[in-house]
């Protein structure tokens, strides 16, 4: 749906307003007027898709995925320019994120300065702060704030690991599955299939509800890959501390690089018992959605690799604020990502600290002009001018789903 | 829009789903089966209203209200029984939230056992989990576990004072202004409303830029409503620390009852500190949705007051969450309420401690068919089989959005 620009529309309540010698007017959106005309946000489309995945993906909390969501945004300039952003979910939520950007985003944007990000962004922040902090607010203003970094970039001539730090243009990256329902000769043979693209890092799923089965699996994977290919567990919050304490523990002997999302993403005190109790390195983020809860987890979880998502922690600027956090209160923690592989490997590349970008199986970028670039066993960012993804629309067509 | 059961409908990608022998599947939905086919959930109807306020609302930073917006939720069984439930927004999100029960909680809910609260409310925790942890879900999840719980009512004939604990039937009750708007003798006027039409406590807003206008508004209205009256501030978190501190001080002499989100509610332990440095009582909670929330303010905010809104706590059965953990983690701490005097009536009367519910400005009950009673000084609960609250759908009709 589009949302356009109407200089005919008053304010339909404006006749209720209290007239009052000291009147103090909140939302005056003089500070929100561009310095050229021509710098006019003039309309925001918003599509939804439902695009069906290879095969039923499960983890050990979100069920079974049958399909990814994709929603995207294309911001268009007076001046004609335009920048398209996007966010995704497991299957859920899309209709709400597409929504709220067009019924609550796309009226307070239009109209304002485009290129103004840092604005956009804290003027989107108070603007929807009573339903937000966090949530579908968090998705929908993601594909917002990626649009206008899109725009930036086109306008700039810079692509995206240029504009978010620069330090270099590829990064490592690993192969994260969704694989939990798989059997675990499946599970083996889809292991190989990450060995033979040129992955140098592997992910599974675990959380299965007999623990032997994942200690099993565990250990034929690492049976399986040898001693050189890093190894990740995800447990997608499937534990109590205690459990995940014993887990961590057996996990240890297999040299796992990181166990992520052991127990759920608000007990921040929880993970650092299990950081102390273990040893074993710990990593989050992709439910991670406000800068207040990236700061939380910073400062209490005891983490060793943080996982933001552009897509899901207010777009471009906010994965930069959390890069920013990483070496403050962080501590010069490794940043990697979730999801989304082709606009991260800019993100990450760009850092300098950076650690691994997830290969994630929602195939997001097999829809975009440029599937992911892997160069021995690295991502290579693209040099294209803004954020370099750019959708296949004709792939995506058969799959929109009307909102 | 209405949202029915249709056996037809099979699984669309179930030819995708791995065939496996050990094949875990995570979203078996047997658990969720009704012990009786009478008690199955058939239908969920979801409506949205944009309804204008009397005059333009203005606080410190949500900025104008020229309207809000009611959602309502009404859920079906096959026997024929039907609850309804809502939530409300201060004029954002109503869209998105009416997306997400009728996309996202109403395919889910649908076929599964309307009597047993408890399930469906950790069904939806689940479901939705990706997308959720606050935000728009908690307002989602509120107006489908409001319609849950008078749908128990009803059929077990008991009102919702008694289903919710039961301790008495009237609670205290302020009226709270959203008035940061209105001239300083403008405000007192409003003031002398609230006295008139027989409350004994108020609230009003503080945060205009100039805080000493702010000051001379706190002095002039403990000056008008006399020492008896119970008075409260609240910045809707407009504040830095030092300059929430400086306030809460200059205010002490003016024996306010609490000062509320004098600074951003997820800063916690920005909340401590104004509380130690100053004593003065703080207390917040509308801005609350998940139990993790909640959580870290019973635990590390150093707040006096709770304040649980049903509405975006994720209902009625978030809100008794609270009040549990009132008694626990919060030491006893009274439990208030925000917004929707016509509900948290019974919820806040019926807790063994109860706080003073909130007369909002927002006036939902004049909506239904029992605006709130308040008598000698006391709110009243409707003793009506269900939540109590019942709309009058006519009075509606002319606010009616479809979405």
């Amino acid at each position: 749906m589009m949302f356009t620009e109407n200089p005919q529309q008053g304010d339909p309540v404006e006749a209720f307003r209290v007239s009052s010698e000291d009147a103090f007017d909140a939302s005056s959106q003089l500070e929100h007027s561009p310095k050229s005309d021509s710098l006019k946000i003039t309309s925001i489309e918003t599509r939804l898709f439902q695009v069906p995945l290879p095969f039923v993906m499960v983890d050990a909390k979100h069920g079974n995925h049958h399909h990814f969501q994709l929603v995207t945004a294309t911001v268009t300039l007076q001046d004609g320019t335009t920048g398209t952003g996007y966010t995704y979910t497991g299957g859920k939520g899309g209709h709400a994120i597409a929504a709220m950007i067009h019924h609550d985003i796309a009226p307070a944007l239009v109209g304002t300065d485009g290129t103004d990000i840092a604005a956009r962004y804290d003027q989107l922040e108070w603007h929807l702060h009573y339903v937000a902090r966090g949530g579908i607010a968090s998705f929908a203003i993601s594909a917002v704030d990626i649009a206008l970094w899109d725009l930036r970039g086109k306008r700039e001539a810079l692509p995206l690991w240029q504009m978010a730090g620069g330090t270099a243009k590829t990064c490592k990256a690993y192969r994260g599955g969704i694989d939990l329902g798989l059997s675990q000769s499946e599970l083996l043979d889809s292991i190989r299939g990450y060995l033979d693209a040129g992955h140098n890092g592997v992910k599974i799923k675990v959380g299965r509800p007999d623990r032997n089965e994942d200690y099993a699996r565990v250990a034929a994977v690492r049976q399986l890959v040898g001693d050189d290919i890093a190894f990740m567990v995800d447990a997608n919050y499937a534990l109590c501390v205690p459990d995940a304490i014993e887990a961590a523990n057996h996990f240890k002997q297999f040299n796992v690089m990181w166990f992520e999302e052991p127990t759920l993403p608000d007990n921040y005190f929880g993970f650092a018992e299990i950081a102390e109790a273990t040893g074993v390195p710990l990593a989050m983020g992709e439910n991670l959605h406000t800068e207040y809860e990236f700061g939380l987890a910073f400062d209490h979880a005891k983490l060793s690799y943080i996982q933001p998502d552009a897509s899901n922690c207010c777009g471009i600027t906010g994965f930069l604020k959390v890069c920013k956090m990483s070496r403050g209160r962080g501590g010069g923690m490794p940043v990697c990502s979730h999801g989304m592989q082709e606009l991260h490997v800019s993100l990450v590349s760009a850092q300098p600290n950076p650690g691994w970008i997830e290969v994630h199986s929602f195939p997001i970028d097999q829809y975009t002009t440029r599937p992911l670039v892997v160069e021995d066993h690295l991502a290579v960012a693209p040099d294209t001018p803004g954020t370099g993804v750019e959708f296949d629309w004709s792939k995506l067509a058969p799959f929109e789903v009307k909102f």
